[in-house]
């Protein structure tokens, strides 16, 4: 199985799916192709939430600004899974999600090349283009790594071991018994704003009230808790703390958005 | 196969793919995921409208507002196919069109459990989330569904039959010979405004006129006769009339959108 | 395989791939269901610039504003691949990618029937209604092309050679050595803007500067090699240049759309 994830939109997706379909007739399936664009942190939030569902598979992942830089190109080993994409950190937390600590990291050769022409079975990949590199690069790696399995990393000479890779770690909270100061780390498409902020810090308190920056709102176990319209905090589906409006967008009501530091007090428990 | 159905947008999908990835190796076929969001009504439709175009699957179908509340899990077992959902009517018109009057309704047994952790595979699903229950409750639920086959469903102790489902029925047109009352069941994205009138209303006397509340258009039999930017009505896909503009949007030009109330009128028949 | 490509947006897609599956269980691949609605040519130069990244398949493509009137449908013939849609000119620059000049084009019989009801697997397929032939029309039409292979057009009987098809042909830029006056063919979901003019006009020249109509911008390999919400021009995956905005939109930028002239000068080589 391939799993492919990008911020391509349409229909650049369908080039990569040709380009593996070449080399390969794995099940492929699209995560997305609307993770946030060019946003490397929320679609690295997005990617560690999604893909440990899977069974191991190969995760082609392609969000990627510095397409055409000299910015490497990387297939991480973690857990059974691999995953390919662009040596910027987007990969990562999805890859410590299903490996560890232990995730091992290859960089991927490719050929410089710029005649017309394509020869799309041609292994290592060769730069068609500078500017779209899941379609002549990340596609065939996909697929050579589909074929040659986790273990076959070892020993093809297009793939060596990489230790200067890119990271990219989440902010982590402030939590203390009463309050948590947290960071807003992605909004999903129904508009809730989801934290970083763990369950723990509620601890199941549900039907109570928690102060959310300067407004108080209701803490409810989902969403139809309160009336349509209204707003909420909840525990939401990534095991955080999640601000929502019942049928409503919750990044529009409370005004946070990604990237926003948001600040939560609860009353004194009895 | 199992058809997958939402009004989830991206890429929460996604995780319901991995889960049944774990359990089955069915084929995945996307449905929609941009169903009107926490619109049963409209969802209804488009589900009554396309499922019956497959042949026998499991399809599951996640429009899910009351998500956490103590709404039920269903699986519906009509005319060799089961759909799969929340129990808020919204699987319940696809059901019938599937299999008639003669469908059969059981309840899923689920475990609350909030615990750390997920054990995908167990059966029957435990409440990981209060949010989520695609992921968590439905995803596992169409897997195993189309593990035991719609016969398995008499045999397994996590289904048990249903009395007390919730329902879901359209509003029904008043029509006679010269005019029609009806509703606007659903806008496609063409911008098509979709009625409850049938077809057989018109009697295929395209090319002549027809009143749409206090307004006349071309009756046509298709988009494409009259001029771009005309509005006309139309016999749609669906066998019912349809308000639509050539190249253009249907429901802004006629300002009617899905639950509005419109009255046709024919002239006198020659 | 058999790969789907509309402008229909959601759900109707579903309703094509519920019909093939009463045929075949080949696989079904999306290629976009989000082309510029009824823009024939900006469709055209997507498919062009996708399909041939397949292997051999049948590709089914519905861009189709003129439904339900009398223009044919059509199977193309090429190198190994078929298309299939209406005959509206779509289908032709992506067909003379995949099998040059030497594109052997097919008219569908159909059989016009407005009866109610729906005998789903009945060959030739039948008119059942007039506005949603993907679902009546080329379904059907793909899945038996995939089902008797491209060599069993010849013995079908409702295949018959088409003379009188419609065609479409991109414009053709004018390039001198220091000169290209050419046409904006698509603008991407990145908001890229495509021209035709080809890589070969500057050389690789990049690093140094390129005038577009009236004002002058950098001519970068790549969108990083500029800063964040800088403009540049590049030479896209698409072998053409391209006016861009790292991390940003060019169309917006630069002012250009699909359909619009575009005018590039190069100073003087050293």
């Amino acid at each position: 199985m391939i799993t492919l994830s990008s911020d391509f939109g349409s229909p650049y997706p369908a080039a990569m799916k040709g380009v593996i379909s070449q080399w390969t007739d794995a099940r492929l399936i699209d995560v997305s192709h609307d993770l946030p664009r060019q946003d490397l942190r929320q679609s690295a939030f997005w990617l560690r939430e999604t893909l440990p569902y899977f069974p191991p598979a190969v995760h082609l992942a392609v969000i990627d600004p510095g397409v055409g830089t000299d910015r490497d190109a990387v297939v991480i080993r973690a857990g059974g899974h691999a995953l390919v994409g662009p040596d910027n950190g987007v990969l990562l937390p999805a890859a410590r999600a299903l490996g560890g600590e232990s995730v091992e990291i290859f960089r991927v050769e490719t050929r410089d090349e710029t005649a017309e022409g394509t020869d799309r079975t041609h292994w290592p990949p060769r730069l068609a283009s500078s500017t779209f590199h899941g379609r002549d690069v990340f596609a065939p790696t996909a697929a050579r790594v589909h074929e040659i399995g986790t273990d076959g990393l070892d020993d093809d000479d297009a793939f060596t071991r990489h230790d200067g890779y890119e990271s990219l770690r989440f902010p982590e909270p402030v939590v203390s018994e009463s309050a948590a100061t947290g960071t807003i780390l992605a909004v999903d498409d129904f508009g809730n704003a989801i934290s970083n902020v763990p369950a723990s810090f509620v601890d199941g308190a549900f039907g109570g009230a928690i102060q959310v920056n300067d407004e108080t709102a209701p803490l409810a176990r989902s969403y139809a808790h309160v009336e349509a319209g209204q707003r909420l905090v909840t525990v939401g589906s990534h095991g955080n703390l999640e601000l929502a409006v019942n049928q409503g967008r919750g990044t529009d009501a409370f005004g946070l958005d990604a990237g926003d530091d948001v600040h939560f007090a609860l009353g004194s428990r009895s």
